[in-house]
């Protein structure tokens, strides 16, 4: 292979030509002399595989550069690096390993993949001396990547939050600043192209517990299956929640947590309540945002949007630079990602988590309901630090009304246990709902 | 030299140990195991410049690292990277040069230097085939450099803005927080260390447009020098505009922007009235943040604490890590930064820039003054998006009265010439103060 530092043109393959294939092959071919004056050579598009050559596209792609063939890629050896924006994790795997053998370097924006086949990835990289960057898997446009491998390289990261779905964000944002119902907020999303026909993956939290699992590999040097990483989504957030949070002074965000005490780390991807002047409550519509702390640092946050054909273009042809360039060589040797080293961090299970907990119960409107739910919680040494409960409407007296308790900071385990007597009480009409909440 | 790809020790050289190199030493002497894991190879403190090797120190320093001689430095063939942390112009700029031509990299927390000597000190080394890196001259522990030169490599940069100063945010946020006056604000930012006895750097804006000088050669690759920055300080807002801005829906922090329209570039530090919503506006304290709105990624915003020990430490040493691992002397041949080359970009007059702008007036409360103002305002083109003027007090009419008037878009020179006309007014009983507004 042709050393990364030479100013010889640099050869690119493009797997894929969707919607973040588009965009990176719009970048290659309309911004060649932008592209190069950043990498300090030629960024050349050689070869983008597809599965219709026939089909329409934007940008228009010289035919030449098309192939349907797989093989023309693998046993080009004038071909320097692959991205694959294909998608999909079977596929994209045996792929990425045939392309590491092959003595090519590899570019991807795959988080499923990444999640479920990082070890096996990074090992066959490492076996042939190549690389795989990625920093368009996290965040879209976002440079988390860069700042957890680089430019926090410096400290022990102490804790991570995200807001890494953008599809859930504009729900909820939606929901918070529209007064729109869940349904309402999704279906604008599916008008906006911001959720899928099937919005599954998204709002139920795989998506960003595939993200987290990610993250937790850089900053913790923790490998996590996601089916570890206990996750919940938005689809069980109602508007009486939002309300409530907001009478309260807080906004519902889902989040992807990391938080490390001593060796142990605790995971999670879960609707938060946070206080609305935080900065990550003000982010919204479907940008993303993640707050970093490390022990140097402090307090530090990335914005940007998640997702998108140009955003998600931008960070993978940033990586494409980093890899033209050699940094990107030398970040893959240097920090021995996935590689299966323990480093005596250990997964917290959720239960001994402690944390402030919003609840909202439907009770019948009849005396004593409160004093019972009350006996329960300090039954199990539960301090409550707030409770909403306004009068019945006129005439609607006996009728169920929601019950709101803010509790202070309490293990998990012990809270959802209780929460397990409470809506077996017969003055508990409907299945309690609970969040955590910011401090 | 070793190439720096090896997987020798890499020495280093400190140059001062103040509050900010004092820091670096504590995470090179205290985090050696970290450190050499993200570094690849051990990172070893080998000389401490300092005036006086008598002095007290924390972290304590042992004592054969600590040296008054800087010959001692430039001649060890041992020494890799040299890390200027001592501040000061002249003194850094002949230090740096002879330890560039030494053969040394050189990592650097100086803003000043580089915004007054960036193309000499880069020219020099790279004469010398040497590097620099200053992730801390700009943002403390925020990234944006990194961000600039490798995160957002493959977008043409369109705007920065930054709350680039610490000491005037947390002026700010204590007049609109907690009703406190300039000079209450800036007492209390001098308790908190966080202003020095002399804040007139600070609070005048000069040092926000030497760290906007450094963005502007990095994003826009354009030589600006700082006293050809407009550039407007905080001193003269008073606790009435904070509160005339709250009235409105905005809150005034001190910006540094960048604007680029075709090939014209307008760059300004001055106080600007921002919506309360944007992400910018909930900047709070010493926190520092930079919006960045690239072509393909859309708008970013990076945010941490710009000053203080660790954190600039925590930058500082991500800069020294990629001198180790390689990554910051590719990024530095690649970029030919301040290289004196012309990229047709110049710069706009601040009086071309068309903006809204917030006007405060003190007016004799007697009829017709208000027609009178906005008489003037309508003979040079200027029209009125809306008026604040309170009733005066009972018992108070006929006295003076705050006017205040924001201003639909129109051309800063307009504006300016209307103003030094009204301010001629012998109603208008005291100079006008203006602050540019967000759209």
């Amino acid at each position: 292979m042709p050393e990364p530092d030479s100013n010889a043109p640099y050869n690119i393959a493009l797997l894929g030509c969707g919607t973040v294939g588009g965009g990176v092959a719009r970048l290659l071919l309309e911004q060649p002399q932008r592209l190069a004056a950043r990498a300090g050579r030629p960024l050349v598009l050689r070869r983008v595989l597809v599965r219709d050559p026939g089909k329409p596209r934007d940008p228009v792609l010289p035919p030449q550069l098309l192939t349907t063939d797989l093989s023309a890629i693998v046993r080009d050896p004038e071909i320097h690096l692959a991205v694959e924006v294909a998608g999909g994790v079977d596929w994209a795997r045996k792929v990425i390993l045939d392309l590491l053998a092959a003595g090519k370097d590899v570019v991807t924006a795959n988080k499923a993949l990444l999640a479920e086949h990082g070890q096996e990835i990074f090992d066959t990289g490492r076996r042939h001396g190549r690389a795989v960057a990625f920093e368009a898997s996290v965040g879209g446009g976002v440079p988390i990547i860069a700042a957890l491998t680089q430019s926090l390289a410096a400290n022990r990261i102490i804790s991570l939050q995200g807001i890494l779905n953008g599809t859930c964000n504009f729900i909820l944002t939606g929901m918070s600043e529209h007064g729109r119902s869940y349904a309402e907020a999704l279906a604008d999303a599916q008008k906006h192209g911001y959720a899928e026909a099937d919005p599954s993956l998204d709002v139920n939290g795989t998506d960003a517990a595939q993200k987290l699992a990610i993250l937790a590999q850089i900053a913790f040097g923790v490998a996590v299956p996601v089916d570890q990483i206990s996750c919940r989504g938005i689809a069980n957030i109602q508007a009486a929640d939002i309300r409530f949070a907001r009478e309260l002074g807080y906004t519902i965000k889902l989040l992807a947590e990391a938080w490390l005490d001593g060796n142990q780390l605790s995971l999670h991807v879960s609707p938060v309540l946070l206080r609305h002047l935080t900065p990550l409550a003000q982010v919204r519509d479907a940008f993303n945002a993640i707050n970093v702390i490390g022990d140097a640092v402090g307090h530090t946050l990335y914005y940007g949007r998640g997702a998108g054909q140009m955003p998600t273009a931008s960070a993978v042809t940033a990586d494409i630079i980093d890899m033209a360039v050699g940094r990107a060589q030398r970040t893959f040797a240097t920090l021995s990602l996935w590689s299966g080293k323990d480093n005596g961090v250990t997964l917290r299970s959720r239960e001994t988590v402690r944390t402030r907990f919003y609840l909202r119960l439907l009770i019948q409107d009849r005396p004593g309901v409160l004093a019972d739910v009350a006996r329960l919680l300090a039954n199990h040494g539960i301090s409550i630090s707030s409770v909403i409960q306004h009068e019945a409407l006129e005439g609607h007296e006996g009728d169920t009304v929601p019950l709101v308790i803010v509790t202070h900071t309490a293990p998990t385990g012990s809270v959802l246990a209780t929460l397990a007597e409470i809506d077996r009480m017969p003055s508990v009409t409907a299945p309690s709902v609970h969040f955590p909440m910011e401090d």
